[in-house]
């Protein structure tokens, strides 16, 4: 957490989904910092007990019904949950397609004005990693769970453009406590830069529909998030710090894998694809 | 039906998706002239009988099993079919999201190697009637439909990036016999420009992931064409010849409709968002 | 005049300024056929009698009152007015400058919503005669003439975004009879071209503020409409058949004149800039 | 002022216009270190006495001998004078049109061949916050001061390209002591960023008409300068230490105000356009 | 040849170098009709007897004093001449490279200040045939042929901007009778539109260093000229006329031969780098 | 030499061409702590002794086979050899362009991989000192020098696109132990931003082929690395702190001199050029 909370702007209720996942769990107690309740979602039984200025709204968000009672009376809603990874299309579908249709016609049935919805990075995990790429450039999605993202952001731009539900899409790249390979050298982003982030997301005064990519200040990087100053990120991080030890982990790359070749890394060969049609 | 046909190449079997519909059906003569075998495929019994050198495959896009028969043995195919106007969320998710993906895992497992994917100018509906939109633009769909379309053209860049399955997802404006009214002025594409280009589509040696607007030689026109010319498309026809008509019968616009000022037209203020949540 | 209208939309009421230069004397007739009333206006007693369907408002676009009067109860406004040549800085200020202000404020009094503006290639004169110049490209006017149409197009982009009143801006090249010179191989555009333009102007659906090259279609040219497409102009002429006689007419050039080698040919080297301070 | 001069480059004699408004008396001792003899100008009586190395040379811009007066001897010229709010037409008219034409006639005349532009951010102001915008992209002015700028600008172009006089049209932000709002905390520039750029724009080798966003070094932005850095302003300020305290100030925005979504803030919906014609 | 010249200026001297090359002898009789005076240059005796209103000036390219005294009196060059195909780099070197240099030094003793550049299609020949390159792309040659083309356009590039020589760089397609194979669909340049397009080169008034794709108006291109149209040149024969023919003898494309995935064709995989080192 | 080490990666063999030149023997000590094996080169007798872990490759790099020896059994290339300033065509042919081409024919031959290529600002030389360049926009050559380097990005590009082999072109700009003049307050790159740069482009997973502008971190720049920035590079000096004293040495520019207007300074106006044809 923050030394000293990255805004002064105080929400009454923010709603946090997918707060038992990894990032989830990480976000739960910085998030309190900025607003009187905090509710939180998630599939199943998996929140524990709520703390103070807590409260529980479980939601698998394939159910229509829960994800609308779970946005019931929020301001803004940061929206971590769906599946993370390369899955089966039916579990990518169900949590990250129709999750996404309930979210934003929840919203619209009660009025939440702004939503943080974590995209990736594997929207575009099909460039090069000699490619630096802005967020107005085409979209390469690099296995269903990217694909599934693309069409969260376009979703955003829709509710948007027709409803005026405003969305900063984040295109995280790594959010993890360091680096672990060579390509989280370029796409690793702190935690404490994670809060800053969404934090600026959350109070930007006009983001109508954003996208920034979701990274520290590291020396390497494949983004360039010029697009995106409006929303007044500035990351105090980087893995240069990590650098030496993480090379010298990893001092030999094979330059004919494509998980070297391309920004995706591993996700742009593996997946469901494969699982023997 | 062209003179003469657009292409010498020919096809051993080609497949038309959708081919019960409006579009489908006038296409339905004109593809036959460029292959051996026409296979037809939509949903239910609504086919007719097969003619010469004509087969069926019925299938429902969401059913794969259907859809994986129906891509056996064919070299390429013109995909026209899913849901082609607002409908519920349900509807298009089935036919257009489910639909796509069991299309492309089933030209995956049987080595289909080209689709031409009707998208359609709804993906970018969102955009202004005073503004020219050019294929690499980021896309402002104006609806759950236009939403769909943007997602099939995703998919079709992933089995291009990843597969190496070739697609030309054609942008179709208005694909009628005649303009019906001031914005068809500008996205009206003939059916003999229709067949011209998804031949050329078909036919182009290479095209990875193309993507291309689908109109006549229109003096009006909000799109621009020019990142596509490899394709080949030259169209012949032209709304002008119309545009005197249809003038003389919609001579005044409301400037505070939203369907007179965006792209998308009607598409922009309807479907079933409004359905009453 | 055209063998049929450029358009089937009619106009109660237009008015033309500059009604008595050049240009707008050619214009009078054309318009007339759009229109059940022209209403005419120019400095002065220039205008001679009013024709069947036509009727005059004098004025000098300096003179608040007499341009509110003009403006009063038409539909849509060609603005033609003011001056048209390099001339005094006071002239300019007077005719081009106050004479807009005065022009926009009385369009936004009257209701008046839609106002095709003469701008002029001068606004980017100083543009070489091998680049090639779109109209989101930077301004570099070519003189006070060429100065005041860049305030005319800035003014009329300002009641657009703040209150809705829409322009076409026409940068119009050399609206002559017939190419004089080589530069004007480039920069003509004819008669009949003249009047599709602005009538497409006046009748595209929507226009925003719209910008425009005016020009045939010049086998040479300097600049690119692609981004003005939607306003549907389609020229029909080209400059070509006069290049034989242009070119036997003037075989040298020299090079080392200023006026050879930008854009706005004479225009940057001549005016009252030099008139001795 | 700063601990040490921003340049080491001094010049015989500046001029500073606008001496006596709220910027310009920041200024005045600040310029007065990288000059032998600062010369300052401002309307009537309004400068007081003039101090060790000052020269007073007071003119009212719209008076063309005064202000060939003030430019007699100058080697460059830091033009902060004229109208700097929305006012009625005519004092824009006076002090920034016709102001800005004497002033580069006087620099023609006399062989000034520097100018530093005091530009404003309303040239934009009609585009969003949640925009990011470059020198280069097209005006949007919100009101005729800013229409004004934007005249100035295009002027100092014409001068740049037809008499060689070089400019940098900076386009200044908020000028103050600190942020005001929480749309200064993108805008703002503090008095010693401001030297450094004006100091900047003076002794860059070669600038041509260059133009520059004023902002210090502030996480939200929405401009980006990337095209000018060739000028050397490096800012050390920035407004984020200002933000808890701004938006403890400032907790809620009304979104339906266009003071709040446009760049320009209040400026777009005041002025005198209101004054009931 | 054409019916009537394609301009009426008329040179006194011109110089076609390359003259008994295919091109070149197409050349030899078309350029005729535009001079006094046309100078034919080639390597060896390979030039014929000289016509009437020609002369030789016979000249290895690599020979500095030959190439001196071919330009001496001539008001343009037309440099056909050099290699032409992959050929060693020693042959390259000396035609392509040392030719260029004496050439262009040759012109600016002589103080010829015109000169249209036989460049090539293979400065871009790695760009894909699903790509639309511009001129102002970077290049991506496919052999030392197409570097030494790079080459080429950078001096003149040079010679332009330090000894103000004027360049035309035609990347030329396919000039032959007709196109070869599909991929000459696209890169078929016909004869009368080299001619059409060289005395576009030779006679617009100003070009600087300009660089324009030289191919016929076919339906099928990689190539946007957009950034050329002030050369004046309009193609106004197309491949399109041959197509149904090429592609009946050519039904078939291997995707996974680089001479068909890439602009470059067949050069993207011969030449004497694999000569076995 | 730095603290420690710009990266842990390490390599078992590299070489250092030009290795007697001033930059190349700056580099030399610092090289050596990347590596096992440093291999040296230059031409004639100029290395001196071997070092610890050193070892001597002497070659004139016109020399095919001296240059084949130099880079049997090495992993990657540091090329600073050949022509470094303005010189005679045929000293810059042999060392840049032949000198070129041998290299990378042995870099083929050899298997080596990646390869550091000293390029130069001058390849842009004739752009403005008011320009912001970046590595995608089009080369303007400043003389036979910059030329030459020209030629070796695009030779680097062939060899990536045809071969694989890896190249990062670093267009150095002042690379001295301070800046010596105004000019460098813009291009100057410290040795130790040197080490950091060529580090960072030995080491960076992926290349291709980059291209990215040698500076520090300097306030004045004029050019872009945003395209760059998936190197990794990360200067850490600047120029500013000699601002004042390359100042103080140099206040007055005489901006009629286009070795002050271009960027390429005086290698713009110099050059045997002029040696008097």
């Amino acid at each position: 957490m923050l030394d000293r909370p990255a805004s002064a702007i105080r929400f009454k209720r923010l709603l946090l989904t997918g707060a038992a996942g990894n990032l989830g769990r990480e976000l739960r107690p910085r998030l309190k910092a900025y607003c009187d309740t905090l509710r939180l979602s998630a599939r199943g039984d998996t929140l524990g007990a709520a703390g103070p200025g807590e409260e529980l709204a479980p939601a698998d968000l394939a159910d229509k019904a829960a994800v609308f009672a779970a946005l019931d009376g929020v301001e803004a809603v940061v929206h971590m949950g769906g599946v993370s990874t390369e899955q089966t299309w039916e579990s990518i579908r169900d949590g990250n397609i129709t999750g996404m249709v309930n979210l934003y016609e929840a919203a619209r049935h009660h009025g939440v004005k702004r939503i943080v919805f974590a995209s990736s990075n594997h929207v575009t995990g099909f460039y090069r990693q000699d490619e630096v790429v802005s967020p107005r450039d085409p979209v390469r999605p690099d296995g269903f769970y990217g694909l599934s993202k693309c069409f969260g952001e376009n979703l955003a731009q829709l509710y948007w453009d027709r409803f005026g539900i405003e969305t900063v899409s984040v295109r995280i790249g790594s959010s993890f406590a360091a680096p672990k390979d060579r390509r989280m050298l370029a796409t690793w982003m702190s935690f404490d830069d994670t809060e800053r982030l969404i934090v600026a997301a959350l109070t930007a005064p006009v983001v109508g529909h954003s996208i920034i990519y979701g990274m520290s200040d590291n020396a390497t990087t494949w983004w360039d998030n010029t697009s995106a100053r409006h929303i007044g990120y500035r990351p105090q991080d980087s893995s240069d710090v990590f650098r030496a030890e993480v090379e010298a982990r990893q001092q030999t790359l094979d330059r004919d894998d494509p998980a070297v070749v391309y920004q995706g890394g591993a996700f742009v060969r593996t997946g469901p694809f494969f699982a023997g049609e």
